[in-house]
């Protein structure tokens, strides 16, 4: 049944030849992977707008030249990430890269920052877009965690199916956002060319004076605050293997065409809401502002809403794509689960994908799908992964020295010093705020990649045949305990017998009455076996059965076999009707250490019960 | 450390030799047994006068010869029970006396009735306790449900530490209990001789005119409401083994006192709260407004509410006698699972007393530590036994005739009709406020009883040796599934080719670079045993072993045994580090149901990690 709801959910089991095939052409890739560097596109103005704000509405006129700044960061950024697509067509993740040039213990850094920005992309893109839907609807707004779970749940469903589905699903929403956004451009440009745009009356409560003086940090902080536009963009440098062949190529061309609309739709938002005069104000986003003064309450006005609510809640698919991955390489050096290598049913990750639902589910109940109390903690994850990424490319080029080596350095290096000025300044201005979380987090994790190793280093190390090969049988004892004379220990007594070491079967005396009466059967079916007998003062069953199995295993290479006939209830319930004897001398013996060239092998043999 | 709390919670472990010298004296007997029984007088005269007051003041005067019914009533049963305590020795309980002349549908009947009784003494005793003590001290009454539940843990833990340690923690509060209420009577008697009662105001609300009138069913339902008092006293049939050597004299001298004192006590108070003309008020007992005029609000008040707040946590723990005694009987005769007849490490039936504790804890939950709520459902149980044991008495005499058989017949027959028809009315009155829910679950538990020994019956005829004896092993073959070549499968294969059967090491190709690196090992250590490598094309490995493994069991006879090399890691955490192939594998086999003569043999080689 179990299994029925399984295949009904993520269909059934894909061949590993079909492998190959499941891939993405360069606009579905594009829909896959851009859905969260364009979602930001939604609050990043806002975002600006707010620290301004705090020096007077006179200060709003720095928003121009604060996204210009950042529009040219994303520029730098991308064309560092192109020269990274290229020279890892296997998916040129900050982890990877990070390992290949600045060594271990740095990738490990960069793998934890990612692992916990993946999570709270999801967090933040599904609470965000989960918001946008409650401020239209306020009626759903007590249900908001519950609702942003069922989302959870609905992307991590979709994503366990496969690639092909996801990118099919996803491809129609964010043409739709990209195409609605540009509408709503384009109208407003036209509109002040025109001439036509209607008044908009500024409120009292957010056209307030100053609280602070325009200093050269609270610059800093609004341009921090916008670079949340740039989280996501590595996505497609990571992706490349889910590209179709030439992958680099097709992965490069796709990062230039994703940052050229995603520049311009940030740009156009900033230009027309400094036009306008919008400013951020309770209960209603920037651009919605913008879209109601471009579109009044029309159909349109409605679109545009519409779309942004539903480009957040794709903007998480992305992590689905690159939590898995990521995990999956790093589990293949050891430093997480091996389970996270696994190559699902569906030719997907699935426990990467499994673990990320279950990650972002606690994060949205935690904060109570709160994207601002989730703000403060996003973005430093990133941008310690994109300057140790830069950082690695820029002692790659001096390493290798390929033709034309000292451009592409220029481009990373360029790239690795304005990241890393940046992240020090989110870092800085967000730390209070939460940021501390996630660089407390960071080392706990590097801990516990290297436990995980060192684990599984030492695990192959005692695996190693050469070193020291195990002895061969040279004496073998059979150990049977019964606990009465029936055909299931019938059966396992044969079987023991067939066995050919030493045979010695073994009863608790708990009552002396039956204990009378069991040796009785005993000598009329084995007259020729000597049934040990031990008294149990304490009536316990598994203590003595332990004891005498220990005492019974002595010399170096000796092999002690425990025969445990075993019940197997018909009905589930049945199980509650027996002793568990046999799971518990199971568990005993199975858990209880062994020392060196002495070996306790256990056997169940089972009978099946037909009531 | 779970091993420590236990022993440190119910003590070390104690020889089955010290069985026989955890018995009681009479008086550490009484105490035991007898607090159920005794701690109803602190509400039966109570629930008396409340019927009566439907009727209007006036109708009070009736509760006295009411009160004189149910002593006659009380010592009629007590006869009954005497001839009971003789007769059954080895306890009378009315599922054995029952089983043993009305035979098993009706003992089936009074072992339902009597188990959800013992669950609901445990309930009500411990939830009029606990609002005696809130009463008391009115800011603990939102934690009524908590504390109630401490002290269901409370004596559970006290019982699993064993009867001799039960005795001499109750002794104290039950002779106490006794010697404060002979002290009320006795002072109460003498300012009623010395014409010294403070005056008395009947207050407005209780004093008011009759709401119905004063009709024989209304005094059938006082005096039902009265019979509550009865419940408890067949505790002591219930437990004649627990008492020292000679176990039916003592307990018939033991049973004959407790009535007396029960008796005494009940009629004392219903004659003093006539006398001062007592009336049931909203949150102050009778007993206690007794008590007030008896002694002031002075030392001796409080203790007597003291006292009886104690006895009523106290009654609980008679169940916790009865409870596992009787389901150790009904696991016996193999219609409760047989974990029920297991001696616990203090010789006492634990798994009785951890069940009683939890049934008891989940209807203080379930009614919010109410004792109005779970009143109705109370005693109903108690007269179905009663009844039933009574009749089975009388039959018993008929069949035995013993000398003087027609005097002791009398007497149960008494006993039979006085409880039936009271059991009736019972059941009458009660029926809409809770009785049903008793009188509908007892069918049920009846169901189940039967349902279980249908499935011991089944057990035991397919385990019969005589019938069908098994095929002994005609043919030997050893699969062994592994996933690398290490020192843990090496160890599996050495014990595998020692069992001397046809041996077939198979490997799973998840992965064709893998599988040629597993085969050249392979051929380096057993160049002479062919691997056999099946295909994966869906990447599962459960799946195609099991199918090999079933291909391979054809022939009548044939026993095929799986060794499995196991992993056992060095921490708990380090499960997580391994794929639990070996667990899945060996749960797949074990539940997949085999078939007639042919056989499956489940073998775990474990390999012990040391990090």
């Amino acid at each position: 049944m179990l299994a029925d709801l399984r295949r009904w959910l993520i269909g059934p089991p894909l061949p590993t030849e079909r492998m190959h095939h499941e891939r993405l052409g360069k606009a579905q890739a594009l829909a896959v992977l851009s859905s969260d560097a364009l979602s930001s596109t939604a609050y990043a103005t806002e975002e600006i707008l707010l620290v301004l704000t705090l020096a007077g509405t006179g200060a709003v006129r720095l928003s121009l030249p604060i996204a210009a700044a950042i529009a040219t960061l994303l520029f730098i950024v991308a064309s560092s990430y192109y020269q990274t697509v290229h020279a890892y067509p296997q998916g040129g993740g900050a982890y990877l890269v990070t390992k290949d040039n600045l060594g271990r213990l740095p990738s490990l850094i960069a793998g934890a920052a990612l692992l916990i920005d993946y999570v709270l992309t999801v967090a933040v893109s599904i609470s965000a877009g989960v918001a946008a839907i409650t401020s239209a609807f306020p009626f759903l707004y007590p249900e908001r965690v519950e609702i942003a779970l069922l989302m959870v749940a609905f992307i991590t469903i979709v994503n366990l199916r496969g690639v092909r589905e996801t990118g099919r699903v996803f491809m129609v929403p964010t043409y739709f956002f990209i195409a609605v956004m540009y509408l709503l451009i384009a109208a407003g440009l036209y509109r002040i060319a025109t001439g036509t745009v209607p008044p908009h009356v500024v409120q009292a409560e957010t056209a307030s004076t100053a609280i602070q003086h325009l200093s050269l940090f609270l610059i800093l902080r609004a341009f921090a605050s916008g670079c949340t536009a740039l989280t996501g963009i590595e996505a497609i440098a990571d992706g490349v293997p889910i590209f179709k062949p030439p992958e680099a190529d097709n992965a490069g061309k796709t990062l230039l065409i994703m940052v050229t609309i995603l520049s311009s739709i940030f740009l156009g938002i900033t230009y027309l809401s400094y036009h306008f005069g919008v400013l951020p104000k309770e209960g209603e986003t920037v651009v919605s502002q913008i879209a109601r003064l471009v579109f009044g309450r029309s159909f349109l006005y409605y679109l545009v809403q519409f779309a942004t609510a539903l480009i957040l809640l794709l903007a998480a698919n992305t992590s689905y794509s690159d939590f898995p991955r990521l995990s999956m390489w790093m589990a293949r050096d050891g430093f997480l689960p091996r389970q996270f290598a696994h190559l699902g049913d569906r030719l997907v990750y699935s426990n990467g994908i499994l673990a990320l639902g279950f990650l972002a589910s606690f994060l949205i109940i935690l904060f109570g799908a709160s994207t601002h109390a989730l703000i403060p903690l996003y973005a430093v994850g990133v941008f310690i992964s994109f300057t140790l990424s830069q950082t690695s490319m820029v002692l790659r080029w001096f390493r290798l020295r390929t033709p034309g080596w000292y451009i592409r350095a220029f481009f990373n290096g360029i790239g690795a010093l304005a990241t890393g000025i940046v992240l020090v300044v989110i870092a800085a201005t967000k730390f209070v705020h939460g940021a501390w979380i996630v660089l407390a987090l960071i080392p706990l994790l590097v801990r516990m990649f290297l436990a995980i190793r060192e684990h599984y280093d030492h695990v192959a190390e005692e695996l190693t045949v050469e070193k020291r090969p195990p002895s061969p049988v040279k004496k073998h004892t059979v150990i049977v305990p019964i606990g009465d004379v029936h055909r299931g220990v019938l059966k396992a007594m044969y079987y023991a017998q067939a066995l050919g070491g030493t045979l010695k079967p073994v009863y608790i005396d708990l009552n002396p009455k039956r204990t009378e009466r069991v040796k009785e059967k005993w000598e009329r079916y084995f007259p020729d076996v000597e049934l040990v007998i031990i008294p149990s003062p304490y009536r316990s069953v598994i203590g003595p059965l332990v004891e005498f199995i220990d005492a019974n295993i002595q010399e170096e290479g000796q092999y002690v076999t425990v025969v445990i006939p075993e019940f197997v209830p018909a009905k589930w319930w049945h199980h509650f009707l027996h002793n568990q004897t046999a799971w518990a001398l199971r568990v005993a013996l199975l858990y209880r250490r062994n020392w060196q060239g002495r070996f306790r092998i256990l056997t169940s043999v089972p009978f099946y019960l037909k009531y």
